[in-house]
């Protein structure tokens, strides 16, 4: 690509950094600010800045939080004795947004990686050893993604914690609720008739 | 979606007004940009601010330019009495990837589409027409999108220039190079019968 501005140019590159954005995405999200008013292109510009500048993790739970303390954990009425273990603040959004979980959080900050360069010394894990070991927690709840990335994660903490005596638990997988069993994956479909529960159980939360 | 922090939604809502990007690939992008080194989003932030303060249209063909005069219409090695009439700086960069055309250009801005706002008056047709009268130019090549916006806008300036004596064409439409005319559509087959070519002239351009 061949530009007749160097500003352009610039400010293409930039953009194209951002994952799934090629060179062509980028020159059509730049064009597009280059026609709307200035104030857009400033409020974006201001609004990462900012947050990259002034951003803060809660200092119990690692989450994405404005404040040292983050809203949920502040929180008395929130289950303070049961963590759910999750890879990023989407995961927290994601379970919230249920109204199922009246727990807390421990944002780990991804999974470990190695062909990414992510080991466990990179994410949050001491200080969820730190939390199950304080002698408040009673239940650990992993919500890891089912990947190889995920359990090997769920592996590692869970050896890390096997003289502490804590419940823990995983997320149920299976099929989902308005599925058809028909479009399932086997993995899927096979976990969730090896994992099946009692129909009275099943009734009962539906 | 709800967020657990102010400067945290609001630089998704920012990032999320720009077109093709929802909610939640901005959630992603801003995340992404919360993992990488802050020189990354302070490098966007300045490159976008940059480029929307200081950006700069060609005087005579109203493309982007950091010059007054753009490259190609300072050029003399150009043909300077044949213009390319073109909706935006991509098809520019489109047309001069591919070596083939030594004239200048003429970048309207967009296209007469009245369900989107966009009137003769928001486009740079007068300075074209007064490029086309005053004397200078011999051919004007129009290489709008072959839509009814395009179609609408060739005919409104064709209307405008019917008393100067100009000699005026419009790109050929038709069956790609290397497309096999089995997969083609039939409006692009039926124009490309249309408007076929003697096989002389084909076999020379090949």
């Amino acid at each position: 690509m061949e530009f007749s501005s160097k500003l352009l140019e610039n400010a293409v590159y930039e953009m194209s950094q951002l994952p799934g954005i090629g060179k062509r995405t980028a020159l059509r999200l730049v064009l597009h600010l280059l026609r709307q008013p200035e104030s857009q292109t400033i409020n974006l510009a201001s609004a990462l800045t900012t947050l990259r500048k002034d951003i803060k993790f809660c200092k119990k739970c690692h989450s994405i939080s404005d404040l040292e303390i983050c809203h949920i954990c502040s929180n008395p009425n929130r289950v303070q004795d049961t963590i759910c273990v999750v890879e990023d603040i989407r995961d927290v959004m994601a379970i919230e947004s249920t109204s199922q979980y009246r727990g807390l959080y421990h944002v780990l900050g991804g999974k470990i990686s190695p062909l990414d360069g992510v080991g466990p010394h990179d994410l949050a894990i001491a200080s969820l050893v730190e939390r199950a070991k304080s002698g408040e927690v009673s239940e650990l709840i992993f919500a890891l993604s089912a990947t190889m990335e995920g359990d090997t994660t769920n592996f590692y903490i869970y050896k890390l914690l096997k003289e502490v005596t804590i419940r823990t638990s995983t997320i149920a997988r299976g099929i989902g609720v308005n599925d058809e069993l028909e479009y399932a994956d086997e993995v899927t479909l096979g976990r969730s008739i090896i994992n099946r529960i009692p129909l009275e159980q099943a009734l009962k939360s539906s």
